[in-house]
């Protein structure tokens, strides 16, 4: 079981909504925060592969599915083999 | 400037139908996936403060606002000092 971590988070100068907002309601709740970003993380079991296919397959889905090339960087990672 | 990295999962046993519905696209593109976990991430810049208090303060703001204690368990990680 080969599990793999893609993390995909928003390029340098693109608005986070999401992380804007949960900052200021960490802000409403009392708490002195300077910036929060939002960064999405999926954890992917591709079965019984070796480290550097699974890897490549991983990417591939990133490119076809998961990330948005405009908006988004992606790092992969081989968590548990 | 500190930045504390939070950790949000689903506990086991907790439905992921975001992992899940993620995972049945992928295999309509074709590719072989065994399960998909969704993870949310933030990265938290609480400003000059020692690593210690810091992750406290995060460990709070995870109770009162980003982590729902029914369906979330979460991890709470120093990035940068």
């Amino acid at each position: 079981m080969t599990v793999v971590e893609v993390r995909i988070e928003l390029k340098k100068g693109v608005a986070d909504p999401e992380g804007e907002n949960t900052r200021k309601a960490l802000e409403l709740l009392g708490f002195d925060v300077k910036k929060v970003n939002s960064i999405k993380v999926f954890d992917i079991d591709v079965g019984e592969k070796d480290s550097a296919s699974a890897v490549e397959e991983v990417k591939e889905m990133c490119k076809k599915l998961l990330a948005n090339p405009v908006i988004h960087k992606y790092s992969v990672e081989v968590k548990r083999d």
